[in-house]
């Protein structure tokens, strides 16, 4: 069965555990959002890096380590499988939807689903609690899909998840200009911390520390000028 | 061999990967930390969380998951083991220094070495660049120790092993206000963030969510107020 185009009346979103099959699904939804927010001239991922990091072999458990969920959006209602992370109906008799991507994202678990969206994940630690937590790095639904409930859905149900197997926190990040998505993640129960900055060493600036573990004269008098 | 309490000479400092032995020590330090930071009101760890959440069985190799790194200190040369991961000489010929807490540190790596401080770092995950980074949790000295170059070397020193094994980044938070922290991180080649915010769920807000991975209509209805 094709996905269609247009999606009318009844359509059912399932976020679910994502596969090696995904991953040119997830490949082409990073480089959208690296496109939506201009940072292009970043993007460095392939297929090839995707498939070893998100989906090692064996693979850990879900939300142990890195792990990717899929949104998958079908005109059927989708069973619910030991995949299923989240789901929600979504009403479109009103307004039919128009996907003119859809033929590009078929979901690689077939039944007519059209992959929108993704969620990368893993856990982080809070010394404070000395209990894993879990941050989530992307949270990305592709455009026509938008302001339709399905960003609240996919944050709840990871949330309940990291709740549900004991983890303290989930944690992610918000632009401080992006007023709707504070206003939204505050009236969903988040704290947003404003004192807090962000800290990165990365390319040239991280390459110059490899081999910097043993003390030299010249790191300690760098030291000593702190 | 007793740690001394006050330290002249040549003192050896190593950044090591810490065992299970470490962690009354670790419990202390991130004690002290949260009197520094006035969050004692957030500390609910315990030996028995720090134990089961840093030291699993069976280990994960180090910075692969939650890794926590101890700084001892030594009046003698510390030889390097496969648990080094930096070290540095401190030369405090010029000005004695007083440890007057280094009787309730001693470092279970026995030969006269007190414990001032640690690391926790754990992988976090680039979409962009497809690739593991680390996440530095918290870098702590003891009071006496600071300012002699040490967190300097903790963290060029751990930066070091993340680009050796191949990590894309190497990310941790400051707050807006510590601008000689911020001085010091932009001095050793770090950008400082300032437009993103880290958003958080805890406590009752995330528990809310427990079970909340199966649409119901009220969710839908309150995702379509979105």
């Amino acid at each position: 069965m094709a996905a269609p185009t247009t999606f009318s009346g009844e359509v059912w979103a399932e976020l679910r555990l994502a596969d090696a099959r995904d991953v040119p699904h997830i490949y082409s939804l990073i480089h959208q959002m690296a496109e939506f927010e201009l940072l292009t001239d970043l993007f460095a991922a392939t297929h090839e890096l995707l498939t070893s990091t998100l989906f090692p072999t064996p693979q850990p458990a879900p939300f142990t380590s890195f792990t990717a969920l899929i949104l998958d959006l079908s005109p059927s209602a989708i069973p619910a499988s030991a995949d299923t992370v989240g789901s929600l109906r979504l009403d479109l008799a009103a307004s039919p939807l128009a996907d003119p991507e859809a033929a590009a994202f078929p979901s690689p678990r077939g039944g007519g689903r059209v992959t929108a969206g993704f969620v990368i994940c893993f856990p982080n630690y809070s010394t404070f609690l000395a209990k894993p937590g879990l941050y989530v790095e992307d949270i990305f639904v592709r455009a026509p899909w938008r302001r339709h409930g399905l960003g609240r859905m996919m944050l709840s149900a990871v949330a309940g998840r990291a709740a549900e197997i004991g983890m303290g926190r989930v944690e992610w990040c918000v632009l401080d200009w992006n007023q709707n998505a504070i206003d939204f993640y505050e009236q969903m129960g988040a704290e947003v911390f404003t004192k807090w900055r962000i800290c990165r060493l990365t390319g040239p600036a991280l390459d110059k520390y490899k081999g910097s573990g043993s003390g030299s004269q010249e790191e300690k008098d760098a030291g000593k000028a702190e």
